[in-house]
């Protein structure tokens, strides 16, 4: 039967402490509830914190992997979709999500994509903790699609009324 | 934990009973191992069969779909990669199988394309039951990657062998 | 000898009459400069517009498109790249263009995503009229890497300075 | 107006002198007939060749690189598409062709996969040269959309009755 499929994007490298913790906790909620864990699949930033945090919960986590082979997929990642595509695989991600939740605190450029993505597929996105500017942008693009919370537990909460 | 996935590629609308029946061996046959069964996530010829197999030992399925959303997965299918790019998702299939075992008995232009670009990537295919033009046809493609066998339970062996 | 891949990003459906005005003067002005003009191909919005620029100037157009034939390819468009892959291809407009133009006027979330992806690529945008919001997203993304700049002619230039 | 794309897909590395030589001879034709051609886009093999043919006529050339840069792009190759998705991109050459011509001596994995993805998406092939076992096995896949010759002046003979 069809699991449901979290996808959770939000900044690697340049990743704030409270970025990384926020995933951590993400990941670990996900995971309570039964959902699997979709992310990048690398281990960097919120990235690698959420399928920690799922890990931490005995969640099973999927990593959707922009290399052409497993070098550097996170050894958390119970399954890794090898895609060989680069940042093309990002429509992937938003494509077999089931809903969405961008951590938009020190958000990147690729996390950025991920979001525009969604919209651009009619898909609601939940925003983490996004400043001002951040929230306003994306409200432009698709002001019902965009849900803005201020913490892990809300994100989970609205991810619930998203899905029933 | 990364868990392994394996690639079962087969005929879809103009599969052989046999093959059907087989693809349903080897789901069943995976899913006794422990492994991930990969497959196209129709629920149409061998890939409809395989994930069946899967499920009757309560193995973890996991599809690949070429089309935009999962109005045509089957509900066989535990875990769905929702691609949007056709046929293009082929490669992901088999970058994404830690080992690819070949439905070829009375195979058709989509496995074949998989078996191919398998080989591109210098990945191994265990090619089952095929007759002498494909077993050929493969061969001259890559004699030391394309392994034949006559039986789901052979294709098995052979699967352990690649992976060990 | 390669030619040189202009890529105008702008709305769509949605796009204003300026923004669609905007299109058809960097169209001309592209043609001009005997550079090849890159976009989504279809025939809406600056896309449409794009292409009806270089056609008046008898430039060369490229078109590449999301769809898996050519039903809704602009008529405008000289050279259609059929990718079959949705919103991915995105990814492929902005890794072919040798300069990005931006027409960031009533922006829509499928060319946010472009500006976004040609970020996290490492390239330059030129982010033509944008709000205030809009340039201040893109600037926190990428501050040395996004060029705003207010006409279609300014867009030019700018573009001249990135290709030398 | 649209152009005509006629898609050459041959052996790279392992290509034999003939099947090279037969490229550069396929590419000649193209151009005098006026057509664009698209081909792989790297500097070897029947893709080197196809190339080096057409610009001898003057002809456009159109290269889909499954790089994501132009590092490796042949310097024939007029308009680069960058697709940054590996072999991913074969999906894209079929998709986009108007008529496909496969070398088929010395035929490699790839070029294989390409006749394959064709048939897949009910295209036809023109097969140049293909040894029995290569011919036989395209014909089982798909009788109607394989046609085989001999020569490259009747591959462009059998494309124009295909445009037609």
């Amino acid at each position: 039967m069809r699991k449901a499929l979290i996808g959770v994007m939000g900044p690697g490298d340049n990743a704030s402490e409270n970025a990384i913790q926020m995933g951590f906790e993400l990941g670990s909620l996900i995971a309570k509830e039964g959902w699997v864990t979709l992310s990048g699949g690398r281990d960097k930033g919120v990235m690698g914190s959420v399928n920690k945090g799922a890990k931490s919960q005995n969640g099973l986590t999927l990593g959707i992997i922009p290399a052409s082979d497993n070098s550097y997929t996170s050894d958390d990642v119970d399954i890794a979709i090898v895609t060989g595509m680069g940042s093309a695989r990002n429509n992937i991600n938003i494509l077999s999500a089931d809903a969405l939740i961008v951590v938009a605190e020190s958000i990147g450029s690729g996390t950025a994509s991920e979001a525009c993505l969604a919209l651009k597929a009619n898909k609601s996105i939940v925003l983490l903790s996004p400043d001002n500017t951040t929230q306003s942008f994306f409200e432009n693009l698709g002001k019902d699609l965009t849900h803005t919370v201020q913490t892990p537990q809300k994100a989970i909460t609205k991810v619930k009324e998203l899905l029933s």
